[in-house]
Parts: C-alpha cells; sequence; structure tokens
C-alpha cells in the first residue's frame, strides 16, 4: 500500500461535531495524514484548533485561498492531495468548485451545494478535473446498507414494488414553538440555510438510502411542507410521494418536530420476492423477509454476507461498529480511488448523489409551494 | 352484574377466522351467552356448526330475515338482545339497519357499510332507534391504545403536531402478480367487495387509530394509489397525506404488497411535549418520549396506567394478553351499554367511528382517481 | 364432535386472577360447560361469584366433599366429568387425590402437590384410575414453545450442549424489605406456603420449560438460595446448577427480588447444530440460530411451523395471541384425552411432569441446605 | 493540551484484529502517536506491517529488549512514553513487568497475566515505579456502562440485592466437537492458554463488568466448568455462583459452546429500588427498571447522564458509537493519567481489575476441580 494520502481539511474546527466525526474517519484506516487545514473562519482559532490536536502549524492557513495559493507552490509529492470540505453549507460549492478546478481531489459534506444550478455547475467542474469526488451520505457506509443495495443488487428481493423511507428528529422543535427564537435562528432562514430546512438537512439523506439501496431512481414526486407558524417559511416537517421507475411506488417521510425523536433514519424495501428493514439507530441489525420463510436477521461480519459489506468491518461479529466507523468506510473508498486501486462501485457516494439530491430538495420546494403537484425530476 | 346478554351470531361459521375472534370474545368476560345464529348461508352447514360448538339447534335459523321475525315473537326477556353482524362487507349495512330498526342492538365487523352513503343512512337508523351500536376496530381495545388516547386527552403530549400511521401486509402478493389469480379472486372485483381493497380493509384501521387515539378529526386528504397492474382497478397500495384541526399534518400508509409484513399496524403520535410509538404486533408496549427524558416503555396492568387501560387488563403485569383480549374489551364496553350501566368514551368504537371511515374510504378513492388532488372530509 | 365436555371448578372465585385464566381458557375453544363449583370457601360467596358470572346455582356446593358426593349421585351423563383445581396449594393434593380416586378426570393447577411424597402418592392414584391429568404448566401452551420442542425433536438442534433458564421477578420486593411485613405474609410461612417460596412458585415453570422443550431430564443439580435477611426461612432468590442426560449441563435462575421484571420467564437452548432463545414476554417470538446463518424469527401461524405449534394457534400470523389462549391450549389437550380422542404428546402437561416438578423443587431445597451439594433427582 | 503522546506498540501487527481496534482508539481523540514497535515475532514482518499503515521505519525494533534498550537511549522528550502491550497472552506479564521497572507507562490486554502470581508480582512493580498502568477491559469503556455505574455509585438503585452476568459465544463450537481438533489448537492447551478458556477468556470479562458497575467485590465463589469430552482439559463452558459484599449474591454465566451466539456479554443488576440490564451487542440501550415507573431506556449523549458517561460520546443522541470509540474512552483516560491530568474514576480499569481478574479465574479452576466447592477470593 502506498505512502498515506496526504489530506487538508476546510473547516471542523473547535467543537465541530461533523469536524470529529470526518478526522476519526479519516484516521481509522490507516489511510490518511492531515499536513494542512483551515479548521475555522480566525486564523488565530484555527492556529489554536491545530495545537489542540497536534497537527503541525505552518500548513494551517488563514484561509481557503490562501491555502490553495500555497500548496500549489509546493512539489506534487509534498501537496495536499485531497480536501475535506466540512464548512457551513453555502462554502461547500465555491470551495469544491475552485479545488476541482486547481486539481485537487474533494470529500465534500452534504448538501452537495445551495442549489441544483450550483449542483449542476459542479459536475461539470468535477468532470472536467478528472478527479475524485466523494460525497459524505454517511449512512451509505454501514455495513449493512451495503448488503441491502448488493442483495437487491443481485435480484434477491425481485423486482422492487414499494419504498418507504423516514427520517424523523425533534431537535427543531426548542426553536420553532418560541417565536423569537424561530425568527433569530440561522437555520430557519432561506437567505443562510438554503430554500429547505428538514427536507435540506435530512429528507435528502432518506432520498439518498433509497436510491442508494435499490439502484432504482425517483421519476416523479409530491410533496407537502409544515411550516407549523405562519411566520416561518422553512419546512420543518414534509412527506413525499414518490415514483420510481416501473411504476414503483414510495414514500419518503422527513421531520424535525418529531418529539423524541433523536436521529431516526430508517427504510422498508418491499420486493417481489422478498424485504428489507433496516434503522440507523441499531445499524448493525438487518431484518430480511422472504415470503414463507422465518425473519432473517442479518448482522455484519459474517461470511453470509457480501463482499462490499464483509470489507466494511473490521471485526468479528458481535463487536458493534457505529457511525465514525461508517464514515471511515468512506473514506476508504475514497481513498481507493484517490491512490488509483480498484474499488467496487458503492465504496462511497459520488457526484451524481449530490446532483440528485439537489434536484431532489429543489424538486419538494417546487411541489409543495405549487400547492402538492407532481414535479419530474430531470 | 345482571344476567348474560343474549346474543345472536350473523356468519361467522364453518372455519371463519373471524367468528373465532367475535365468539371468544364475547365468553372472556363472561357477559354473553350465544341463543341464536345463523352462522352459514346454508341451513343445514349453519345447524352442523352450532352443534361442533355445541350451541342448542332450535333458535339457528335458515336465514337473516327468519331470525328477526321469530326472535321478535319471543317474550323481550328470552329474545336475542344484540346481535354480532360477522357476515360478507356487503351484508353488514341491511342486516345493521334491519337490525336497528327492529330494535336489537348491533355489534358490526368493519368496513360497517359497502359506500359512504349506506354509512350516514344507517347512522339515521341508529339514531332512531336509541339501541346501542358497536364497531368492531379491534385494535382500539388494546389496553396500551387505551392508553395513547387517555394520555393524550390529559394533555400529556401538548398540541399534537404530527402523525403517522403505517398497515402494511404482504399476504396479496401471490395473487396479484399472477393475472389469472388477479382476474379472479372477489377481493380484487369492486362490484363484490366495495371500491377499495387496501384502503377499504386496512387503510381504514390505521385512519380510524388514529382518531381515536388523538381525539384529531381528519379535515382534508390527498391519496395516492398503487394498482400495480393496468388490469388491475382496485388499490393494493396507497399513500394518504392528511390534514387535521389545527394545521397539524399527518400521513396513513398501508399496503398489501410488502412482502412479508404479517399485520403491521403501527402509529406514531408527536405533540409538543411528547410522543407515542405503538406497533400492533407486539401490543403490551407503548413507548413514550418526552423531551429531555429516557424514553419510557409502558406495559399493561401497572398502576401508573390510566384506568381505561387498567380496565382492559384481566392479569398482573408481564401476562401477555393479545387480540381475543383486545377484542374482548370492546364486546365488554357494548355490555355495559347495553345493560345501561356507565361506561366511558372509548371503551368501543361507535356508529361515529363507522361513517368517519367510509368517508375516509370513499374519500381516498376520490383524490386518487381525480389526480391525487385534496378532498375536504365532512 | 361430541358435546361440551362438563367441567367442575374448585377454587378460582372472587377476584382470583388464576380463575379468570382458567375460566376463559375452558371457554375459548368451545369445549367446556361450567355445570358445578365449589368457587370459595363460603357457600355464600360461591353462590355470589355464581350468580355474577352467571352460572346455574343449584350445583354450586358448599364444599368439596359435597360436590364429590353428589355429583356421584348424578346419571353418568350429568356429572361433572373433569375438575379444575385452583385453590391454594396445600389443597391440590387432597381434591385431586380424591377427584382420581373417584373417577373424575383432573386439571390441576401447579405446585402440583406440597411435596414430594404427596406427588408419588398422586401417582399411584392417577394410575389406579386411568383418567386424565392434566397439569398447567401454562407456558408449555405458547405455540413458540411447542415449536422448539418440536424442532428438537426433530433432531434439528443435533445434540444439546447447553441450557440456560431464567424466572426474574420482583413482586416480593415490598414484603420481604419490611421486616414486619415478611414475618407475616403467609408466603413466606412454611407451614401454609410449603418448603419453597421462589423455587416452588417460579423455578419450578423454569424446570418444566427446560425439560418439556428439550426432552432431557435433570440427572443432578446444585442450588444455591438466597433468604436476604436472618429471619426469613424461605428462598426469594436462587440459583441452580443442573446436568442432565449425556454430561449436558445447564443453569435455572429464579428471583422474587429482580425489582422491575414482571414475569421474565425466559430460556436459552443451544446445540451442535444450532440454538433457541425465547421470552414469554414475547410470546410470538423464537429466535433459532444456525452455525453460519443470519438469526431466524420464528412466528406463529406460519406453515413453517410444526403441527404441534400450529395447532396451537387459531388466527393468521401478525395477531398476537397470548397467555389465556395458551392456557386454552393446553385445555383443548386434555378435553382431547377425556373425549378419548387422539392428541399428541405436547399438548398438556402430565401427571409426570408434576412428579418431576415436586422432586425437582425438594432437591434444590435439599441441596441448598446441605450447603450447596449435588443432589440426584429420581 | 500538550503534544501528543508518543506510543510505543507491541504485537498487534499484520491482520491482527486486536491490532485494529487498539490503533484506532490510540487515534480517536488526537491523544497519541505512534512513534516505535514490535508488531510482529520477525523483524521483516514488523516492517511490512509499518510500512502498509506508513509508520516510520527507523523505531521498528527487532524485539521488545531491543525497543527497551534503544528508547531508554533516547532523550526523555522523544523517548515512548507509554507502551501498548497486545502480544499473545503469556508474553503481558515479561512485557509489562520490565516496561514498568524501566519507566514506561502502559496499557495492556486482558488477561494482564497468566497467573495469579504474576499478577501480584506486576502489581508491586508497578506500585514501586508510580507510572500508569491502564488494563484494556474494553467493555467498561461504553457510555452506557459508565452510567450504570454511576447511577449505582448515587445510590439510585439502593442496596444492590442481585446481579447475573452473561458471556456467550459460540465461535469454539467447530473445534471442540472435532477430536483431531481439539487436541490441535492451542487455545485448549493449558501449556500455551493458561489454566482456563472459556472463564479466562470471556467470564473474566463478564467478571469485570460486574465489579466495574456495582462497586462490590466478590468474596466467595463456587464454579462448574462443562469440558463437553474427557480428552478435553480446558473449560469451554462454566457458571460461577458469586457471593459479594453484604450477602448479595448473583451468578456468571460463560460459554463458547452457545451456538449461534456472537459476543453477547450482558449483565442484570438488581437493586432495592431499581435495576439495570445492559446487552453489548445494542451498547446505545441501557434499560432502567424502578419500582413503579415504566422501564426507562437511556441513550447515550443526553444531558440526562452522569459527566462519566457525556465524556465518553462524541456525537449528538441518535449517531450510534461503537465498540472502538468504547477502547477510545479508555485510551483517553490514560492519555490524562499520563499526562498528569486530572481524571475520573472510572476512566479506565486498573492494575487491581487485573489482579481481581486473576483471582477469579485461579478460584473458578480450584472450585471446580475440588469438586464444585466455595472458594474465597482475597
Amino acid at each position: 500500500m502506498p505512502k498515506k494520502i496526504r489530506l487538508g481539511i476546510l473547516g471542523g474546527g473547535g467543537d465541530s461535531l461533523i469536524g470529529v466525526l470526518h478526522r476519526v474517519a479519516a484516521y481509522i484506516n490507516d489511510n490518511y495524514e492531515i499536513v494542512g487545514a483551515v479548521f475555522s473562519p480566525l486564523h488565530r482559532d484555527s492556529l489554536d484548533f491545530a495545537e489542540q490536536i497536534d497537527i503541525p502549524l505552518h500548513r494551517i492557513y488563514k484561509d481557503f485561498e490562501t491555502l490553495i495559493e500555497k500548496e500549489l507552490q509546493l512539489p506534487e509529492d509534498e501537496r495536499i492531495q485531497v480536501c475535506s470540505v466540512q464548512t457551513p453549507n453555502f462554502l461547500h460549492y465555491p470551495m469544491a468548485k475552485k479545488l476541482l478546478d486547481n486539481g485537487f481531489h474533494v470529500i465534500c459534506e452534504k448538501p452537495m451545494t445551495m442549489t441544483y444550478e450550483e449542483a449542476k455547475s459542479l459536475q461539470a467542474s468535477h468532470k472536467a478535473s478528472g478527479k475524485v469526488f466523494a460525497l459524505t451520505h454517511t449512512y451509505t457506509g454501514y455495513p449493512m446498507v451495503r448488503q441491502m443495495r448488493q442483495i437487491i443488487k443481485a435480484g434477491q428481493l425481485g423486482k422492487i414494488h414499494k419504498i418507504d423511507a423516514r427520517y424523523y428528529q425533534g431537535w427543531i422543535n426548542p426553536i420553532i414553538h418560541d417565536e423569537e427564537k424561530r425568527a433569530a435562528v440561522w437555520r430557519l432562514d432561506p437567505t443562510k440555510a438554503g430554500i429547505s430546512s428538514c427536507m435540506g438537512d435530512i429528507g435528502v439523506h432518506a432520498f439518498n438510502l433509497l436510491e442508494f439501496t435499490t439502484g432504482l431512481k425517483v421519476k416523479s414526486l409530491l410533496c407537502d411542507f409544515n411550516y407549523m407558524y405562519k411566520d416561518n417559511v422553512m419546512d420543518v416537517d414534509g412527506t413525499v410521494l414518490v415514483r420510481m421507475d416501473d411504476h414503483v411506488k414510495g414514500v419518503i417521510r422527513a421531520s424535525q418536530v418529531a418529539t423524541g425523536e433523536e436521529n431516526g433514519l430508517a427504510i422498508r424495501i418491499y420486493g417481489e420476492k422478498g424485504g428489507f428493514v433496516w434503522e440507523q439507530e441499531k445499524p448493525n441489525f438487518l431484518y430480511f423477509f422472504e415470503e414463507g420463510k422465518p425473519l432473517q436477521v442479518y448482522k455484519p461480519g459474517h461470511p453470509y454476507n457480501t463482499k462490499l459489506s464483509l470489507d466494511g468491518t473490521k471485526l468479528p461479529p458481535g463487536h458493534p461498529e457505529g457511525i465514525f466507523d461508517s464514515m471511515a468506510n468512506i473514506y476508504w473508498g475514497a481513498a481507493k480511488a484517490i491512490r488509483g486501486e480498484a474499488y467496487d462501485d458503492g465504496e462511497f457516494p459520488t457526484m451524481e448523489d449530490g446532483v440528485r439530491g439537489m434536484n431532489f430538495i429543489e424538486s419538494t420546494v417546487h411541489s409543495h409551494k405549487q400547492g402538492n403537484v407532481w414535479i419530474d425530476m430531470d
């Protein structure tokens, strides 16, 4: 195996939760070394954070532009190879674009961009660049999610009929029901957070999981949002009717006002010969229904799993791996691609996932605003 | 307690599953004695069945009309007091109507009638009769369903925001995917089964559970059915967006093609202060979320439960009661009403539930056929 | 099917919980009619109760002896055929013995007798009588318990290696920790409750479940009780090491001080080729492990179940049946035996189960009192 | 925060599973940098592995003795500060001892030594050294295990009455039932694997969990092993009756022949006021029983958790962390101790845990071999 990949970090400093997740994921399989970063908007904060986590300071730059400029001056075998973009959403697009345009690989948080237009523009840059772009839809890295995908791909469910994805959280409750708070928070300000709160932040994960696992594409959708209050213009809850290839129908449900729910992502997939149920909060249990047979519970690490699933497990069965390990699997897939090694389709979400996601988010908003009508996706 | 109530049975003979359910429910709390019946269309079959379950034969009538006629000739203190209607759906309305019109109390299976019109007509007869009418939405009799209702009524969830009900089964798969079978089966023949398969048979249970537990009424709905095949005109899957009082939104999901699902009725209710999750296949576990507290799991029989819930439990905690016991609770509530004893709102589903249910079913069909538009319920 | 069996009830009046359980179980499959009883020690109470549940009063006797005497005077085709003994423990033996000696069939609550000596004496009476004797180890009637038994019998687990049964409750806590209460309660008074509290009341169920499901016999055991307080002489907690045929080892754990536990009976059985886990509080889920395969979850009512299991289920999969239905299965098995019909081994626990149970209870007491030594069972 | 701690690794090379676990745990919280190692017995293998995971090669030593010798020649601020011992069991003692004697901190896999004598000898070296010694009983690092400990410490369960720990695996089945294999495998050869297989490998984890969570000490025990075959002299299954402070009783069950079990460590703790149930394979769910209240389910990351628990969680509720994160918490605790920072009792298992563990293992063997008699622990 070649040397560790030289990784740059954008964002993720201070007590950023997403920062920890990415950093640990990068370490887990011994593939990456952090060599440069802009952790925070203030250079002083970036340096402090670098010191705190004990990263050499000389490549902690004052801003993103400087990072690009200075790194390009380094010899290619010292230069950052890939940057991980963990900044607030509105910076994903300009940063990822400039990185690709300047020959860097990119690992990027979701939502990929602020708009579908930006997504398509980024796609063009990516195509032109020939570089690796990985989108961190974390949940696709779970061994049991990978197992669903591969089993469906192998035809064991037969033709899919029905899909039902849910992503319920309750965290926005203390904000949304307080008139002052909901007016003040950036999350509910479309100029800062984009056109959608609930669908943009979590609904898109459910959408991605649905397309990732089934290999089907949503063709059209009809969406109903709930804003809860007249003075609020961002969705905090929504249900989306979806239609896919071959007259398959489904529903995507997302909520940020589902009181008491933590991170309730779940999916149910039913096909001619079998069905799957999987829940993110118990990620190592995959429920597999087959006509006329007892329910089967798949767990990671067993030889009966597919290669893609087994590749995502480090320890023997019964040793629970979690969300850090899931993200680490995505980082590993990206590492293979960056090194030019062979990798399987499905090892990490791609630019196409990002473009589909933005297409989905905008379509839900259009559907709702036009009176819950059917919108065709591209 | 007065003597046992004299019960007549219509339908439920032979190996009818619903027949067993009702008969046992009637026995369980020592409230009823079966004194007369028309178990089957053929008199010989009715007599054989009566013999088999050891019911006296002299009041086993050849048909429903004879039962009415002969029973009315008996002295009032010998006469059947209440009839339980367990026949195929299209007979519910004419039987229930004639029974009420002739002064009998009625316990009736769902769907109450074939059409909303019939439902309203039956409601009028019921009003005129002054008799008891109980609709056997079995699932409302579970102690934990009753617990949800009472806790919500007491305001412990605060204002409700979001409701999500599901009823998934997979039993129609072997029929629907076979062109010959799906053309031949009465279940998918609208002249025999009514205007809806999936929504009429199971979706309406989910709808009823939603209104029963929250006390809210669905004001309007938008529905998308899946027929699966062009030559099939009955829904075998559907999703319904619903809007209730006070801008509450929700979704009702029903499917008969959810491969591997058995009897997957479940409900999630989220309010300002808390949330509930309940699943029919584990009926004795009620999950209660409160902001900032550990998840709580309610179980039947504990003193912390409400009276309505405790009334529905016969044994101490940890002794699982099931669906027969749930139905028995409804029979018990009806018994109290028939005897003129005090009973609580919620002890059994009523005529109003039946009318609402038929309104719901028809509205979903209209919504779908008109192109997934919003339909107001009455 | 012949007429209903004429059933007499001994005990179970007033608000007796066990009374409800037996009565409903007798009704559920249309096999029995209650024709006579001594519900309570006071004749007045028996009559009141009979009136309350609407049983004819003329065969409600003042005491057990009168019941025997008067019933024997009735013609055989009117006479009580079987008596169900639901009295306090110390009456089981004299009643069951006299019933058998006088030609009545007997259904009897557990523990069958107060001592092992009594058990052997009753066994002799039973043998001499040629009558049916059914012991209501209720849990053996669950479809999934029956499934375990039949699958093991068919050899699908291979040679059994290890068995682990648990029965944990917490109900005695409020009594045992209060010096006055624990001195006053009859449950902890050996002159009234027999030689063992915890092992006699619940441990014996776990023991029975172990022998019932595996078909193995415990050959020797070593027991350690916990009395909690020096002034208490009855076990409220105990663990039993057991050795069975063929060097199989296991453990039986029972407790009445397991705070918060309701009725926590569970069993784990491991064999050469597979394993089972079953928990009474979720009786319709049976977990089946096979080497190198996903965990399988059996549920009742599916055609993949064995005949004995399917016979114990009335409704299609997904309609939860519970403990009343489990007891009803035992009553049904006894009914077949009483009518002289064919029935399968395992349809109801027998005299042998009762004798084994008393042998077990006494052996645990001897083992503990002799300093936790190994005791051979007969 | 100071610079990363300089970590040396002993063992854990190649495809060692425990190697991955430790390495990732060391990385996760940015506390450690691997600067030297002897990964494998052959120097070539060590170097290859170092290259593979991209560790500088100049401090990859040919053997342990050389590592000690050479590192001692380095200036103190470059020298390895702590070594993590991940070798086969028989090397733990000599390595840990020499490390402590030469002024290195030690992180050590369990079982700590081969014998109780060695354990006491190591304890003496540790005491003399003044260095940090952390034993990697991984499961103590789970947030919900920490939560149990702290809640019990705070008295919320009242006086503990009853403890029941289980550790069931099935992995040895393919070996033990094959006469040739069981004769050949080092795991069942006492000269290589120590005096106990099942109790030494996994039973000791259950024992440790029991003492760690309750703060109680086992005073005496009685053990029964199962060897399965006469030609096998190592336990592959065992049950241990234990007695603790204040007449508390409990049971520890361990098995390697529990077919189908993966890594089934679980604990049940019952006290005067409440009880806990926790299962390793669902580590983020802690079941808390309180008298007269609904069951409560604690999950990590919520403010209602204790500080020790919250310190062990990196992400918000609903983002499952797993066994790598659990081990990382232990490494973090050790890091604080190594840096001389404040840390809480319970952040990592200590020398005392190791000594207790070896005392436990030897006592179980003595008890069994002397005929299942009570053995006092020191």
